[in-house]
């Protein structure tokens, strides 16, 4: 057994051993002549003219050391035998630093060890641990441990901790109790795949894991209990992207005897604050759009606001002039790329490239550029005449040095292939500023929504949410046009949460699961102990749930959930750090009655 | 569709329907006069001279509301309709009360209806919703929604929730980040039996569910969190008993660079701050007591201190009197029944069942009297003489009225035998009060414990535990008397929760594995990630994790933890309310690549 281990061992017997009396996060120049003692990691070390140098580290911050060759030659020697990570204890007197280092809280001091202990050695790391890293993905999650030491990724996460924080200060000043639901529950057939708990007690059976605690929330209504708020685990198995993770965490809230109006107040005062107590920014009310407008204006129901260009419809204007593409199309929009008339070429190629990938599936793209000489050039001239020009201009309110994109086609899908166009023009022009925040409500969407693989009808939203009332009678006769009291709350471009008012009542619910396909026996047996529950007094309830991930990651300024989370799955579901999921021994699988099949 | 939902739905369109101005809980003679709104259930309703009263409760109190059979007929009639459990929503005028209602907040007041609306109609619950129910467990657990709506339910919920707000509270002003760890990990063959679930991505292979979070924290102290928490959901697949269940949830905790007296000062604080803020309890600082102690003067590892009553031992004056079967004990051992001389030759008999029960499995019990008169009287007195009796007495500290309660046999049988024997006294004597609180930390527990099952050591805490670095050496002379950094709380005779100081040095957790039976290479299979992280700079760290569950229960003064969870399993692990688990489609199975053997 190595020396440092037994050092470790007797020493840890003397109580006041482990003790510091600062973080290496806090000394200043009003400390100065106080003798302390400080305990880290080593992050890097130098010789310079007979001193030692070494910044040791914590969660709090960094502290220089100096150890002086000819005053203490033992000590210096020692020293210089930890490297990077080795966890030491130091006790010495803080002075004045000669060269002050203003980046950071203790950069005007440093402390002159008079005692060194190494606590535990380290071997040398497998990348470097610094805001900068030179470590590839798949290693930095193996040795997650390790790239967790670095600041971005621990700030991160102090960012999270304040945030929790924050909204449960919030919700509980607004009379809301956390609740915690079941994370062993049923198997349900709506919504995405759920990861399954083969049951040992009960064989042949399986608990699931929750997508959402949804039911559980509503019942907790039916129950009494007002306001409930919860913030929790849930689980789908999908297949993963970069803002997917097998188990993710929501904000989850319900309420009763509401309206949405009340929601959506209460909600974005919850956002107001966590912008004024994380970020220090008072943001202005948020603005409300319609579904049917979102996708109008910008061929999404998650518009990113940051910025505007606004999609111009051109359908009647650009029809009838014998360009067979446009004469044919359904709709044709575009946008107005402001100030980009002098794209070259090239670019402009770039462009058409782009809407021509697969995932946006366009075929062409017509452009027109307003010339800062005030002329206007179109790539469809030997149509449209300069007066046909100016018509499109004016409705793009176009100025000299603007250039109008233009798309065509069948309505939807044009709309979602301008959309794209919109979100790439706008990322060269770097309009998407990670530091700047546009909230905003969508309201009013379809209720449902038809699936072409399943062929039959989906919640948009789940099968929970009540249409709106006005629109009841259309169930029958335009199920696709029916609205629901549901609504997302977006920012730059990325949904952090929705939610809508329920229904509560035992006749609305089973009509909402007909118009989704179930029979009265499929629907008993799935949703049964929720309709029964309706039935012995429950008030009018509405909820919302936000995607915790998703809201730290955008106030973190991140494009992926994965670097706000501490322990993270890769593409595949695997935690390569435990090497997880792993084989089970036949024994256990016996005793849960199953079997694998590969 | 019948009438209530189709007059919610188109009322709830208008903006302002929901809104109530109060809570049913706040009304008092401030208010008189006010115009006021309510929503929330009917408790009760009864008619008394022309007039109808209806009591309106919702989650923050009951306010009663009164209709006027002369001056509003039509009103009235409909106040009729209503029964037990309808949602309704009043406006009405703030009145004084003629017959005051001391027990509750609004009892000086009642409302004079002047419009009802009702929400939502309700069958006949099929047991009463009063804190006093005739539900059985059964019927109530598969109607929980209806359970829940009982104060008593409801307010161990409300306690819990402030409970878990003032943990975070204290927790954060100490400097703890609460940081989410995976529920998605490995299965270990260490500890209780693992749920698991398969992985479609990944086929054949298996997640598990954690028991707790140990590695992860650990992991995160390696990282340099420093300080970490988490209010956290864990999972073990054991049979259930009134205080178990298959998920429950741990308040975890870890920290770097501290000895185990910071840790018993740090949660000891906690524990203080949670009477204070939720029982406004002043408690004096909590005694600690070895395991050795504990097991010598209460026979248990958690004993209940809420009383006295220590073992006396009687060996050496038992012994050598002709008596046989304390001749051939190992251990003979008693306690002193304060003040139950007088108990009769029935009650003595219903204590010897009680011993002789196979949970409990004494043969029999020797008693002797210190009768008022002075005089001593054994059910042994054949083989000894006053004198004898008198130096028992001195023994157990005697006095006129007391009766002393004698077991033998092995000495570490026989004192678990006497400890419940102490706990049946007690109860009987009423000394195991629900209102009283006795807190503990027990201490320096054993390192390892034999196991007959597995003919092998297991970690009597868990395989992470320190030993004291003072017997380390005698791990491999005479491991059963190597005692670990570990500790308990305890509070009336409760394990509320434990920990441990950890290792933190691969060289030793290798030997831990060795002495626990692990090759290097399963050692290395099941806890590789941990031992090489260890090797990258591992700080000395330790912590705790309490059962939040039993420590609401004990707060609430209740005996089983199902009472302070909203949505409980029963005990053969299901959830007879949604009817969980059940079997899945095959479909599902299918993907996963699994196949049950039932």
């Amino acid at each position: 057994m190595d020396s440092y281990f037994l050092k470790n061992y007797f020493c840890s017997s003397n109580k006041t051993f482990m003790h510091r009396t600062n973080t290496c996060g806090e000394l200043t120049l009003a400390d100065l002549g106080k003798e302390v003692i400080l305990a880290g990691w080593v992050q890097k070390s130098r010789d310079l003219g007979g001193m030692t140098f070494i910044d040791v580290r914590d969660r709090y911050g960094i502290t220089q050391l100096v150890f002086n060759e000819e005053e203490n030659p033992t000590l210096c020697a020692k020293a210089r035998e930890v490297s990077r990570e080795y966890v030491i204890k130091v006790t010495g007197t803080v002075v004045e630093r000669s060269n002050k280092n203003p980046k950071i809280a203790t950069g005007d001091i440093e402390l002159k060890v008079s005692n060194l202990e190494i606590l535990n050695p380290a071997k040398l790391p497998p990348f470097l641990i610094e805001d900068e890293t030179d470590g590839g993905d798949d290693l930095r999650l193996k040795y997650r441990y390790l790239d967790l030491r670095r600041a971005p990724l621990r700030n991160n996460l102090i960012l999270r901790h304040k945030m929790a924080q924050e909204i449960r200060k919030y919700l509980d000043l607004q009379d809301f109790l956390e609740v915690e639901t079941p994370v062993l529950i049923k198997s349900t057939p709506e919504g995405a795949r759920d990861f399954v708990v083969p049951s040992r007690m009960n064989p042949g059976e399986f608990y699931a894991l929750p997508q959402s605690p949804q039911t559980f929330k509503q019942l907790l209504m039916v129950s009494g209990f007002d306001r409930y708020f919860q913030i929790v685990k849930c689980f789908r198995d999908e297949d993963l992207r970069a803002d997917r993770q097998p188990e993710f965490t929501q904000i989850d809230c319900e309420m009763s005897f509401i309206e949405q109006e009340d929601i959506l107040n209460l909600f974005e005062g919850l956002t107001h604050h966590l912008f004024k107590t994380v970020k220090g920014l008072d943001m202005a009310p948020f603005p409300r759009m319609t579904y049917f407008d979102a996708m109008r204006l910008y061929g999404s129901d998650k518009p990113d606001t940051r910025f505007d260009m606004q999609f111009v419809e051109l359908t009647d204007l650009a029809k009838g002039k014998g360009f067979p593409v446009f004469d044919s199309a359904e709709l044709v929009v575009g946008i107005n790329a402001k100030g980009c008339s002098h794209y070259t070429r090239k670019q402009l190629d770039e462009l058409t490239d782009f809407i021509k990938r697969p995932q946006v599936g366009a075929t062409g793209m017509v452009y027109c550029r307003f010339n800062t000489d005030g002329t206007l050039k179109s790539s469809v001239d030997k149509f449209y005449s300069e007066e046909d020009l100016k018509a499109w201009s004016a409705s793009f309110n176009g100025e000299p040095g603007d250039l109008f994109l233009i798309l065509s086609g069948k309505s939807e899908k044009v709309r979602k292939q301008l959309s794209e166009l919109r979100l790439e023009v706008a990322s060269r022009l770097g309009f998407r500023d990670k530091t700047k925040f546009s909230p905003l409500w969508v309201v009013d969407f379809p209720l449902l929504e038809w699936d072409e693989e399943s062929d039959r009808f989906h919640a948009m939203h789940h099968p929970f949410t009540s249409p709106k009332p006005e629109d009841i009678a259309m169930l029958d006769t335009n199920p696709k046009e029916v609205r629901a009291n549901a609504y997302d709350l977006v920012i730059n471009g990325t949904e952090i949460g929705g939610g809508s008012i329920r229904i509560h009542d035992r006749t609305l619910q089973e009509l909402m699961f007909k118009h989704l396909g179930f029979t009265p026996e499929e629907a008993q047996k799935q949703f049964g102990f929720l309709m029964d529950a309706f039935e012995y007094g429950a008030p009018p309830h509405g909820g919302i749930a936000f995607g915790f991930d998703r809201l730290v990651s955008i106030f973190s300024g991140l494009d992926s959930i994965r670097d706000v989370i501490a322990f993270p799955k890769n593409n595949s579901g695997r935690d390569v750090m435990i090497d997880s999921p792993s084989t089970i021994a036949e024994v256990q699988m016996k005793e849960l009655c199953i079997k694998t099949t590969v």
